[in-house]
């Protein structure tokens, strides 16, 4: 079970209303290399792994739930002083029409998520190439986010994001070669 | 953000390897009215409505994390020992075709959970009415699955949880009477 | 079985080609919580809920169809003078692709509608709560629509179409405490 | 607007508890070609056709509403003396756990529907032949299914829906040969 | 099996870099009846067709795959010299979030492609009538999306492209002319 | 563009009359990790990856093609044969319903394909561990369909597949050191 601390895991500040960056950024809330997919694939997958590396992906999946509401909160904070008029500028007159402010898991493109993005395959070789990929997938979407805001503070905690995917991303690459070298020394005796 | 805490919130003991059993119990896993979308609507719904209430949904969101993770072990425990035989006869065969014995967030017929199954209007009345008819829907859930084994272990841990929603939907209906309440008072003042 | 009748529930004009309207306006044709969700959600549950509430699910189901065509006629007028260059400006070059400019059941993002925004779970309380909290998204949607839009023909109807859900709602809750007094008698006696 | 009247358009009847027929026939009330895309395609095309088969449409959609409505029926029939026992054994089971003996818009394996199924391309000559393609396909599922059962009552409903489905084809050709003249005596002129 | 041959069935050329036309243009690339639906619909329908007609489904389903190929390099050239400010511009912020400048199997409106869109029956009259279908949707969107460019060159292309949908939908209506006389002899007989 | 070569990739055969090992194998036909995801995911990454590996996405792509085309011979070959009620026995009778025995796109459970299973970054680092990462998930998934048979012929066929998958994702691993090299060299000049 979880408890919930009243903080975010990194301070998250935005410079200026921006609702536009609202809708690209909810790519990496409901989207199909965002956050809540990276929580629900590892913390899924911790039932029919090896036992050694149960650990890590109770870790990280609790890690992916931390930033899961920092980009809540970025999201929150670019359209919260919004009028209706910026927000149909900003092209969310649509999100506006069902949703109002109220955020909603669906990617850039108002695509409801679905957990038709992530995989479960009970080999752990491959339930850990899944996670590496989808490592490597969200870092390119912080990369592509970084580079449509000239916001520095939101910079700041997108770039601190796209960090914590690379660090996974390695961490899990180590797990796949302990689990290969595990199995080759099985083969020996 | 969250700290994992290794415990569950209610001990979790089922009496037999029963993978039929397991098969309908994964509905409250990734289905319409299960714990993965009871969570998610909760959590996301924090950061729009007033804040007398955000507290709320923040305990019982987090409260059914917990119990998406019950349902995770008791799925796991019904199925761990079964044979690829056992689970092709429990109709699990598909299942297993893609996932081993590996957990996926689906409903019991096999259907990809989406969060098309909840909603975030904005507005708080209507998001608490969606909200008491989650715990509405899921606590008849229970019911079903409920009447559908004869596990005296497995039937405790489901009697637990059907009765957890019975009070989420009451605390949900006390909150819609204060929020209609401080609405009357408003136009009053 | 029903019967076609050549008139509208209630008349609908709108004042001027608003394309743009017509795009938000479509999220209650084929949105989650819109005319489409709300008619199929009443009309399947007939079948198996108490024989006191059938005729009053008949009859909204009935009436959501009667609304569904009232959107259907708006989205049309509110289109069909626009050439292909005003369709792309108001955002709908991508329904014209598609569609020209025939109706669709979308959301207002272009989402094709799914049964999975509604639920029929065999019991009674849960059922009506469900309905209970379609209504009450369906008017927050109008609210939503009725802010974007100084079309007063077009508020005119939007408003009909919201007190109507107004109505709807209170004759759920009247309905969910008849049977839970019934509920009451049956323990009693 | 459409009026309801009490009774069926064809009667139904069913010789005995059947869930295993009903979880097949599903596939009418909820699947790719059943009744429920039928009506919807048809209706909703009413807006954007030329003038002359406006009727058509509106007719057949309308009878599509009623068959519908026996499809639901004869489904209710099929489950509802059968145990949760017999439902289990019928393969309903996964259903039962979501929905008791509620009906639901599914396709027989279990899938919500979805729009994706029908089109509406506002061009009459392809609208018309998505039209013919959607009776000859619910055409087909009437004969797989009839293949299915050996009850006489069911069969003779399920007969007379697939002779509907042929008419309804022959009319849609009458339509598309007429707007093929119209276009042609057009360019004559 | 399929070889491949380094050339596209018909040049492709764009006059312009137009990411806006290929926002419409991925229509045709994952769209409802788009040339992914068309090849993977044929090539489904080879194996349980009479067969004398699986030939004609192997040779349009083998071209299908040419079109897509040429949609794609229309995509592709139409944006690969575009900025991420003309992306946005063009209103494909949403999809550079998500894919940089990928492509990606959707509509133009960011919708996923799923084979919904196609239907398979096993009676060949209406697996034949499902293809005269989509070929005349088909054309009707290439119609649409050469309403929608004043590029010349692009304006070829899809002018080749409709008019490939109009001689494929040509053969499939003699192929079920065919059927239909085959089947009358055997009456006779 | 692609010829087509009335040959198998590799021979297929199977030993008996089988529509339950058919049912499960239709998850390398329209699953998650199936022959369709894998090539419509290499062929659409062509466009925007180093040109050095567009030959290799090419390759691979294409030989998917042929291996789609494999399976579809095994699933036609396991149930042509079938009579109506060994389908039903066989958990087919809801494809039967909606397909007769004709092929369809779905995974095992009956869920139509969805693109949202693959992915497509712009970046190739992304995207080629998103491809390793679907070919170790389509290894395991042959491995899963090895185990539920004993058919010795399909074996022969699975087994073929699977070592494929293997050489598949050796060659892009391979890759993307290449690429990791070629950008580590960038970064010393």
């Amino acid at each position: 079970m979880w408890v919930y601390q009243k903080k975010l895991q990194h301070p998250v500040r935005v410079s200026k209303c921006d609702p536009c960056m609202a809708k690209f950024l909810v790519e990496q809330y409901g989207g199909a290399d965002g956050e809540l997919a990276a929580a629900l694939r590892y913390l899924n997958q911790r039932y029919t792994v090896p036992p050694k590396i149960i650990g890590l992906l109770n870790d990280i999946g609790t890690e992916e739930l931390a930033h899961l509401e920092m980009i809540a909160t970025m999201v929150y904070k670019l359209t919260k002083d919004a009028t209706p008029d910026q927000l149909k500028a900003a092209g969310l007159g649509e999100h506006y029409a069902n949703h109002d402010k109220a955020l909603f898991y669906t990617n850039a493109s108002g695509v409801p998520f679905t957990v038709s993005y992530i995989a479960a395959k009970g080999d752990p070789i491959a339930d850990l190439y899944e996670d590496i990929a989808a490592e490597e997938k969200a870092r390119a979407t912080y990369q592509w986010l970084i580079d449509m805001t000239d916001d520095i503070d939101l910079k700041d905690s997108l770039t601190f994001l796209r960090e914590r995917e690379i660090i996974h991303s390695l961490r899990f690459r180590e797990a796949v070669e302990i689990l290969k070298e595990d199995r080759a020394q099985k083969k020996v005796f």
